[in-house]
Parts: structure tokens; sequence; C-alpha cells
């Protein structure tokens, strides 16, 4: 059995059923921005993370269903079977060898996404976050959401924050089994809060997150700054939102975006996401800023751009970025 | 007398004549690009660096003729009179309190370049550096070349490298009043290195190079890093010039150059030079290395890209930049 080879994941999910209860299973996770980023692992096989993160949910969703299937285990991705060998495809095998009840029990996985996958929106964590949720429900496993969170997490790190709507913290842990690795939702919201994504280039990237944080924290010079930085970011964010502070909220989540990428551009060779397009929206953002539109932008390992700023000045932002598309938050 | 205002200037020029000896006087001084930037002053006044740093003179040159003039100070930037009240013209002025004899002694200085001013190719670097050595020869001062970096040091800090060909590592020193705070020969020449400027915009820049400085020492957390990655990068590229290693003296320019601009992105507010075309060509730089080229870059405060690459490899090179312009590098 494979399963007990990831220990976190045996300790959660060897007492529980191994027999389908229900025919199909289907449920759905959102997409979540993180605005602390989580960049950089203390264990790569149970995606244990060096520092904790922050996201917020959005109105996207990836919706997937579970049932058994015949003779190996398939796989479809908005509607297109994924091949065998793909990446995507061997790394969801992997993660469904942790609830396969023996080597000959296969699944079938429809999976279906409201947003271009590997384009920097974070479509792998709604992935995995709506696949556990659909298993939990075939097996009928009843786990909680802290143990959900868990679970998603050995599929894709920021899996975990998606088992939650609204704001959402991952805390890190300090377990090596990755126990007290989970999210937790943040008891505020911020209604007037907006984001519109600046849609860039929906091509895959030239190097995979994964890679890339791996790269960073053993090559950057500046990673070394990382986990203390994302410390005070995070209470920035946090204290922000409390205190309905926008320009300091602003500040904080751009900067933390701005060092993961100082990071990557350190990083020997150098990762680098961006792309013309990226810089001049960058660029864009700042003349706005200093022309009174108070515009805060974050970004993933992508080339895309996520612009935040207050309901009362969507008017304004979009003016600057009349191409930008504004994405419902979700509490 | 507003020179003794200057403590170190004092210290060098006080003991001197300060009658011209000859009618005018004219000098030349090359530009000089950092492998290892000048980013950060310990002394504003005085233009101490927080670090050593390390460069390369180019066959571009400003020169600089020095004449008295009548009623006021009078300064041409390549045939056109600065405006009174210009921010250089106002530096210049002060440069030139340091060496009037009298508050009734005026300067006339025609200086011309060859490159385009303030679009990081450091011109004011190799114009503060002509202007001290015509003034040397104007006043007679004689000084040698470790006093008349010093002094050019004082117009402006990168000027101090000037007064020098080929390699040239300007030692920060320790001395609070900057007198062991200038330029030496790196006794080594590469003759394979090659030098090719892409010149993405002569515009000027949006922020002064000294403005940035100071932002970045003063918000930046990457900033904290940076003292102790310069004295890493500077063994590496002089060993690899040493060694004749160009990979290893590559790779330490090109992570200096980006680490510099990681303390800039990561200031309150962020500091940007990049342009959508910098962006472009660094990737296509990263591209050119994948495919086997060895093609290196740095960057100053500003847009424009300097391709490093060794002889051999130089029709490649032009073959992904048919834009770059090659620059005869001066030993």
């Amino acid at each position: 059995m494979q399963r007990i080879d990831r220990k976190s994941a045996a300790a959660i999910l060897l007492p529980l059923s191994w027999s389908p209860v229900v025919e199909s299973a289907t449920a759905s996770a959102p997409v979540n921005i993180a605005l602390a980023k989580y960049w950089g692992k203390r264990d790569e096989e149970l995606h244990l993370p060096v520092t904790d993160s922050f996201s917020v949910a959005l109105d996207h969703h990836t919706t997937t269903t579970v049932r058994q299937a015949i003779a190996s285990d398939d796989i479809t991705l908005n509607s297109i079977p994924l091949p065998t060998d793909s990446p995507f495809y061997i790394r969801c095998v992997k993660f469904l060898d942790l609830a396969r009840p023996s080597p000959s029990f296969f699944f079938s996985i429809a999976t279906t996404n409201t947003v271009p996958t590997a384009a920097g929106l974070a479509s792998s964590a709604s992935g995995f976050a709506a696949l556990t949720l659909a298993l939990n429900t075939f097996f009928g496993w009843n786990l909680n959401r802290q143990k959900l969170s868990c679970l998603a997490r050995l599929g894709s790190g920021s899996a975990c924050r998606s088992v939650y709507t609204g704001f959402v913290r991952w805390q890190k842990g300090s377990s090596p089994d990755g126990s007290d690795s989970y999210a937790i939702p943040y008891d505020d919201w911020w209604p007037e809060l907006n984001l519109a994504i600046l849609m860039l280039s929906p091509q895959e990237k030239p190097i995979s997150s994964r890679q890339a944080m791996r790269l960073t924290v053993e090559t950057s010079p500046v990673y070394a700054l990382w986990p203390e930085q994302v410390v005070k970011d995070t209470i920035a964010i946090m204290t922000g939102i409390r205190e309905r502070n926008f320009p300091a909220f602003g500040q904080a989540v751009e900067r933390n975006a701005l060092m993961m990428h100082a990071t990557m551009f350190t990083s020997t060779p150098p990762v680098c996401y961006w792309l013309e397009k990226t810089i001049s929206s960058m660029n864009m953002v700042w003349q706005a800023r200093k022309q009174g539109v108070e515009l805060y932008f974050t970004m993933d390992a992508g080339p895309n751009i996520k612009l935040l700023y207050l309901q009362q000045d969507a008017q304004s932002v979009l003016s600057y970025f009349p191409q930008a598309r504004a994405v419902t938050l979700l509490p």
C-alpha cells in the first residue's frame, strides 16, 4: 500500500472507511489568491511550508467529480482527458494513491476550472481541494475541515487554503508529520475590497512554481530574509484588514509579492515570470498611485497581475486598466 | 569660503594654488560601467559608499574644458547652455565651489558626452572626473590620481572610478573624512571581454539614482543583505577575471545587478527603472544562455542593458540582439 509512505496522510486516513459509499461524488473549491505568499518548503514530500501564508478566496471554482473506474485512473480536465504521461496526471495519481483502497482500485476524475490552468491563478490549489472534498464524500470519511485541509495540502501546498472561503491563514505548524500545518479562516471580512485580474498571458509557465520555489530556497541570497519578512507582512495585512487601513494593507501585499519575485531574480540561474506587459502594468499601477488612486497589486509565480482596490476606486482603476477583469471575492 | 565646509576637499585643496596657471584646460575621462555596483552611501555629503564597487572603463568619454568666466558660472553640456535653475547646473556649481578661489571668481565649463545624459550610462561619473582633471590642470595643482579620485568623488560617487581606465575598484575606506575612499586600478586585463549596450530608452529617468539609492537604503528590507553580497560578488568578479572564468564572472555580475534592482523593487514606494523592453531583453539573454551562448548582462539605475560576452561569442550575441551597440572597453 503506497499510502502508508506518506505519514501524515496515513495518520488521518488509516482509521477510515476504504469503500465508496456513493456512486459518484462532486465537490467544488474556490481559487485562492495569496496575499502573503507560500514560498519555500521545509518538507518537499509533505508540502510543509517555511512560513505561514495568507489568502483570499475568489468566486472562481474548480468542480470535481469522483467515480470508480475499471482498468486505470482516468482524469479529465475541462472535458479533455489528461495524457497518462503528463506531469499533472502523474501528480494526481500520486495523490489518489493516498486514498486508493487497493492497487486494483481505479478512479475516474472529472474536473473543470473556470480559470486557465497553470497561468498563475492557482487552479492546482482549488483542484486538489475540490478533489479532497469529493473523495471525502465518495468514501464517506466525514473528516473535519482541519483534516481536509491537511489532506489537500498533500496534493498542492496552497490547496490547504482552498477548503475555506474568505480570508484564510495557513499556519505553517511545527510538527514533522504536518499534522499542525493546515489552514484556518480569518474571522473578518472586508466587503469593499475589490480584486481584478490582468490576464496578461494564459500560456503555460516556463518553469513550474514548485521548481522555482526549490531553486530559490537553494540559491537565492535574498531568501534568507524571506521568513522574517512574511511574518511582518502577514501581521501588516491582518492588521490592515482589521483596521480597514487600505494603504497599509496594500503596501504589505505588494511588497510581499515583489519580495517573492526578488528571491527569484536573484536565484542562480535567475527565474523570471515577468513579461513585457507585466512590467508596464506594474509601472502603470505605480503611476496611478502617484496620481492619487489607491491601487496595489499582487502577483504569483506567473506573469499575471491581480489588482487590489476599494469599491470606491473601481471606476478609476478600470479607466487605467480597461482590460482588467473584476472578480468577486468570496466571503 | 564655501569650500572649507567640505572637509575632505579642504584637506586636499587648502595647501594648493588658487590661481589659474593656464587660460583654459581640457581633460577627458572615460565612462565606467559598474560590475559590482555602488549602491548606498554612508555619508551623503562626501559620497562615501557603504561598500566597495568594481567597474570597467568604456571607450566613451566626457571631455571638459575649464576657463574663467566674467559674471557668473556658465556651463554648457553638448554645446547647450544649462539653465541656471536646472538640477545639474546647481550640482556642478556646488562642486565648483570647492575649487573657486573667491566668491567673485566664476567658471566657464564646456562639456561634451559621447553618450546620452541621464540614461543610466553614468555620464555624471565621466563628467565629474573630466571636470576634476581639467581643474587640476587649470590651477596647476599636480595632484596624484588618488587625490583626484577623492575629489571627483565629491561631484558624483562613481566619478572616482573614472580617473582610471581598465578595471577599477573603488575601495570604500573607513575614515569619516573620506580620505581613504578612492579608486585603485585592478592589475589585470581581459582582452577577450566584450560589452554591448542595448539602448532601450534615452529618456530621462523617473527618479534620480541618488534619490533611489537613498530611498532603498532607508526602506528596503533587502538592503540588509546588500553589503555582504557586494563583497562576495566583487571577490567572484575579480577571481573570474584572474582565472578567465567567464561563467563565474558573468554570474556574479548579473546577480549583483539584479540584487540591486531587487532592493529597489522592495522599497516603499517601489522603485522600478525597467521598461517592457528591459524585461524582454533579460528574458532573451536567459534564453540565449539556455541555448548555449555564454551571455550575461548588467544594468544600472536605468532601463538599459549592458551585455557581457567573450569575443568568440560576439556573432551569436549579435544574432540575438541585432540592435546592440558593441562598445570598446578601455584597458
